[in-house]
């Protein structure tokens, strides 16, 4: 056995509460190198020396290139628990605790691995609606400013300030209202809107008021219009937050360009140096090195505090049921802690999801987000469906070294997307292969996380740069459109628990791109199976992974009997 | 190479700033295993692409049972940085990064390791005061009722309020102000009491009153006489803050006994049932399943406010220094960041320890706690000193595992300690061998942590049952004490960097119990020979761990010529 692999974390992914009765005990060893893992858990306060335990056996719950992990829920009603190993390679038994190996496991239960109390304020928390969502995401100024259209009647670009013109596409808010009907016909049932309070540039990153809509996109009343009715069609919506810094007219920093150092709002930047040089590159700390976004002192408690405001009053006011943060782990810690605070006390089950493109596990824990922005998984998907760079083996092991990174019900949290406003349009990737970009779309609605379709990937909008990733929606769509089938996958996923809430096991995986993979919750399993090579196949599933039983397709409701076909670049889903 | 060896764990112990312009950086591989390991990094938000990185080798920092650990310091203008590793075994070039390892490192910066933003707010943040601190650790109803003595005069045992007799040893706050003078002489400069607020039982850890001193032991004009004298004398003192739990006679759990769900302070404890039955067991949650123990529901508001007005009134009212918290592993840890900003706000360099006796890596992110108590430490100077049951070698591997669990400023703060109010007493670990405990307070005083001697292992108390090991104190010692060593000890302690900051690093061990470890800072060594033998031992540090030049025994101040002698259990520094 390779004890070097064997790693265990306690009060971490390896070890986490899903109620005040149940806990998730994870092990990991080296891939293929054992044949036993047992739990052995007992009461750490009882009286009896030594104390009771009981052995529990583990299941491997995911594989990747080097590791499997090994998985137990435990029911009890214990509220303090202590716990070690066993494991047995085919030939040796070893135990495993605080301290390391032992071939018998003398040691007191104070070294045992602890989970010192099953609080309930610590167990993973996230909002039941959130997992009965997709989400389609917005970029306001490029979407809408009519039914099915986007059209500027107006002018094309705005004046700042200090005299920039500023292209604009003229999405509105209106926009967005005269096109729920669309968005609720995919399928989706919550709307991410990239920011939308006043500020300099047709983005928005570079707030203005974070306490008004932006003119260009409406007025209050119509984003008050735009959350009743997304109540009311039983969609939620979430909007962008932008802490981490402001935009060169938000009023504190105004004043602070007025009066350098005499300015009342100094402390409310982070590291300023005087006097002020406003130029590229700024002498003072910015979101990167972008003098127009001056970043905010988040610690300070006048700071701290006013983001809290922020964050109530867009919920108290207008009903939104949550947020995405921008740049959130260049913010304090406590600041989001204070957030969320605020934000739930606000609207309880309100849901939070952080812009962290990398492992965000030390944001995750339960004290500052639910979610964040899976960047992970978009990698994984270009390099497997849009560049074939990864074949299918390293494609699934590596998502599920993606998955077992947080607590599984965090894990299935997570915002999972093709695209954003931040990267290249996924097609562009796809090098205009619809079909690759369709298959793609389909995994995102099958895989472990909250699918998030950009808007206008459903039909095939491309771009590599900034200004065509972020095209106006292409509504002049003709037959440019498969808008049809993301309503139908989002529809299997939305009745399906399985792929809401269940785990991720890999079953089979082939050189030529086929990858079948079982996703199951409380006894119920949904298979998918994903043929990402240009050639149809035709396959029996017991054959190549010992699936026994009838299935039946549940997109199309049709039963599958003997021989399965795929088309090229397609998927399907059965249970 | 073994690839599952190698580890990183961004935002952790594996990658933490010590100030705003410097990081460390470490991985782990497996023992012996590479010839090599470097980290590239660069500015993460750099306008190039592909970003320029500085390489930078890392030193081998700690190695135990299976691993080795490298480690680099980073001092950088940088505050966003990205970063992977190379590791070469000698034969092939590795480069590791957040999906694992490539011959070719060509991932887009997004995919290194990130270290989002060096904030100020998340600098590792020790007292400076903490580090030069030796500690004395006091049972106050066993120290004294005057000037080295404990009598009981009055009575030696009180009533409960439920008819209860509880024994008890007489000793005040008088006492401890009366010897003063003998901490001090110890070398002590840091005084750790047991609770000392009003409570039914002798340990005072069922308190009745969080703002009033216990009547066995004084008064409120006593407590503060002795922070003044603790003060006058350069000394700090810390107090016991027992918030997992209060007594059956706190004001809110009497009332609840009375009105049962009536009562107004219902939501002060954790999980109630009623009718409430007060009985062994009980039917509430508890400490253990100490009906007299019933726990705080500290993550009310209305409970929060309070524990964080008690941690603040004895600063305020009193000038104590810390709180050592007990069982804080079982309370929530919103509770603990309000408490440490509440005490932070009324000192700014007091110090908070944690009672947790597993890794209590999850409390020491700077969030919470700065120290924990080092139970680990504990044990394994019973298995080294007292037991024999371990060799140097492995007592060494283990303890650099412990070291490895946190940031050295970090570890440097633990507290250490051979026993404590909760375990039984060193020396009858050691079977009474005087100079087997001798050594390990020799050991304690040289070891990385704040160490920490309980009263009267400076005079031999024994005792494995409580009432044995919280004996009174052994006042009437003639020749049985060997406080003279351990005040030369801390004396040495207490002028040397490298003890006190600096790492640790084993350099010799044998299968006699010959154990010679290095501890350096800022370019300065100190040199600890340990002897846990029953032999004398004469030998030549160049000849077993090629050390040269001349050696000056720091605390004689002889100079080594040749031959180094030490007595069997004894022990010895040298610069």
């Amino acid at each position: 056995m390779i004890k070097e692999a064997v790693l265990h974390m306690p009060l971490s992914q390896y070890a986490y509460a899903t109620s005040e009765n149940a806990i998730t005990i994870r092990l990991r060893t080296a891939k293929d190198d054992v044949t036993y893992v047992g739990t052995f858990y007992g009461d750490r306060v009882a009286y009896e020396e030594p104390i009771p335990v009981t052995e529990v056996s583990m299941e491997k719950c995911a594989t990747d290139d080097l590791f499997d992990y090994y998985e137990a829920n435990i029911n009890t009603d214990l509220t303090r628990v202590c716990y070690y190993f066993k494991i047995f390679d085919g030939k040796d038994i070893y135990f495993y605790y605080s301290r390391g190996f032992t071939d018998n496991m003398t040691a007191h239960r104070t070294e045992y691995f602890q989970y010192p109390f099953i609080r309930r304020e610590e167990v993973v928390n996230i909002p039941e609606w959130a997992y009965e969502s997709v989400m389609y995401h917005i970029f306001p100024d490029s979407f809408a400013n009519g039914n099915r259209t986007i059209d500027i009647k107006e002018k094309t670009s705005i004046e700042t300030p200090d005299g920039i013109s500023i292209n604009r596409l003229g999405g509105t808010l209106r926009g967005i209202i005269e096109n729920l009907d669309y968005i609720k016909g995919l399928g989706a049932n919550l709307i991410y809107l990239n920011p939308i309070f006043a500020a300099n540039s047709y983005h928005k990153y570079d707030t203005i008021d974070y306490f008004k809509i932006d003119p260009c996109f409406g007025t209050d009343d119509d984003f008050k219009e735009l959350v009743c009715k997304v109540h009311e069609n039983g969609m939620h919506i979430i909007l962008d937050g932008v802490f981490n810094h402001c935009g060169p007219d938000f009023f504190a920093f105004k004043d602070v360009l007025k009066n350098g150092e005499d300015s009342k709002y100094c402390h409310w930047f982070y590291n300023l140096k005087f006097p002020i040089e406003y130029k590229d590159p700024p002498n003072y700390e910015c979101f990167a090195y972008v003098k127009e976004m001056p970043k905010l002192n988040t610690s300070d408690p006048e700071v701290r505090d006013y983001i809290c405001k922020v964050g109530r009053y867009w919920i108290e006011e207008f009903g939104i049921d949550g947020w995405r943060l921008d740049v959130a782990n260049e913010v304090d810690h406590d600041t989001w802690r204070a957030f969320r605070k605020a934000v739930l006390s606000a609207k309880s089950d309100a849901f939070l999801i952080a812009e962290i493109w990398e492992d965000a596990d030390v944001w995750l824990k339960g004290d500052q987000f639910h979610s964040a922005m899976n960047y992970t998984f978009t990698y994984l998907c270009r390099d497997f469906f849009a560049g074939n760079k990864i074949s299918a083996a390293e494609f699934d092991q590596q998502m599920q070294k993606a998955l077992i990174r947080y607590p599984r019900p965090v894990s299935n949290a997570q915002m999972n997307f093709l695209d954003s406003h931040d990267v290249p349009r996924f097609l562009s990737l796809c090098e205009g292969n619809r079909k690759k970009l369709s298959l793609a779309i389909f995994y995102l609605m099958m895989a472990p996380g909250i699918p998030s379709v950009f808007y206008g990937d459903e039909c095939f909008i491309e771009g590599v740069t900034e200004s065509k990733y972020r095209s106006p929606m292409a509504w002049d769509k003709s037959d440019n459109d498969f808008s049809n089938d993301i309503s139908k996958w989002s529809s299997v996923r939305k009745r399906c628990d399985a792929l809401k809430l269940g785990d991720y096991k890999g079953l089979y995986v082939d050189e030529s791109g086929l990858y079948i993979f079982k996703r199951s919750y409380d006894g119920k399993n949904a298979y998918v199976v994903i043929n990402n090579s240009d050639s149809q196949i035709d396959i029996k599933l017991y054959d190549i992974c010992h699936l026994k039983g009838d299935f039946t397709n549940m997109i199309t409701g049709e039963k599958i009997e003997g021989i399965l076909t795929l088309e090229a670049y397609s998927g399907g889903v059965f249970e």
